[in-house]
């Protein structure tokens, strides 16, 4: 892949060694799940599947930019945070007869060695409405716990971004990006549930918040709720 | 790079675009070091520097094995497990003009862009010595607090390695791996002042240790020691 002369196309060289995948977590109040794209076909169904987002990093492009980039190119959802959490470097990650078949259409170097660095995020589903572009063909919210078999080895970056996100759910305080920014205790605890994947104690759960400092109770109640309106809070720092 | 004909040499065909860096911490009782090389001269003294180990991955070659196989070449240090942190992807990380010089006369393709994924451990150094090999003329034992100019992006890369040694330091017990295999409770409090660079109360140390069950007493005390031999530990699983 030689270099062009225009600056506009030196700047999008690919590097045919380096890519990012983005596994972006949605919380929809009740449900999470994790934002997956289907391949564009290529004549040939089996060839296309699904995938996390990702793509190839411009030679002259930072890996944090990258993440961002990738993730608007194919679902244009733009400005999302992503954090770095693990890079994949086993050395056949894309040499699935099936995958090379994809690739040769959409690579110029279909079987170079790739490494991937993962990048996830995690958003209040209802604010972001994804739409397919570039060599996605549509763009899908799945069910986090039943995510079915992907291209590549994203179903292993997957599995380490849920594991990151459990891990910094609490340690780096990510879940309450997940909340509006004024919430009930209910909400919390149902996104608490939703992530850890088990059931809480109620009396517990809330002891612990009020003790660590996180919170702090507004002078509000819900509205427009048919049951009693419960107290609203907000996330201090 | 064109592949060449011969396995043992397709083996040893560098990625010009992807490296490994080491950070290997270690704990000689009372001090916590960092394992440094000093880069093989280039003829101008100005063009060798310190640096971390680090080295291209092969082509066919997994990341979590390169980093082993990169600190054994440099610093003759064989099996120690390394863990993965964080990869490093600025696109000016190896353009410096000194470190320019110095990848021109070991580098395949000393201009091409590199991305480093960053490995970490923690040794007891006692039981390690270091000896210099490949590009690496000297290798050095660095006080970790007082790390001085390092080649290419390698103060940023220490510098979270260290964060990440703190953090995963309790989460992942990691600490332990660089205590003798029985110890003294004044040894470990040693090793949590130096890794957290404060002074921890005693009783408070002491009581948390006890109530997270991490400890098991032993039958037998400290040996030749000139004060009132104290009691030994092991750590549990």
């Amino acid at each position: 892949m030689a270099l062009k002369g225009g600056i506009k196309t030196e700047n999008r060289i690919q590097n045919p060694n380096i890519s990012v995948d983005c596994v972006l977590f949605g919380f929809d109040g009740e449900n999470l799940k994790v934002l997956l794209i289907r391949q564009k076909s290529i004549g040939n169904e089996n060839g296309a599947k699904l995938a996390l987002p990702g793509d190839l990093v411009f030679d002259n492009e930072d890996l944090d930019k990258a993440a961002v980039r990738v993730l608007e190119e194919l679902t244009s959802l733009d400005n999302i945070s992503m954090y770095q959490f693990h890079t994949f470097g086993n050395v056949n990650r894309v040499k699935e007869v099936k995958d090379q078949e994809w690739l040769r259409t959409f690579r110029a170097k279909p079987e170079a060695r790739v490494i991937t660095v993962g990048y996830y995020s995690l958003v209040n589903l209802n604010e972001y409405q994804p739409k397919p572009a570039s060599f996605a063909d549509k763009t899908i919210w799945h069910d986090a716990f039943d995510v079915p078999h992907l291209a590549f080895d994203h179903n292993e970056i997957f599995k380490k971004a849920f594991q990151t996100l459990k891990a910094e759910f609490n340690t780096k305080s990510r879940g309450f990006e997940l909340l509006p920014e004024k919430f009930t205790l209910t909400q919390l605890q149902t996104l608490y549930e939703m992530i850890l994947n088990k059931k809480l104690d109620k009396r517990n759960f809330r002891k612990k918040f009020k003790k660590e400092g996180k919170l702090i109770a507004l002078d509000e109640k819900q509205a427009g709720v048919l049951h009693k309106p419960a107290q609203l809070y907000k996330y201090s720092k």
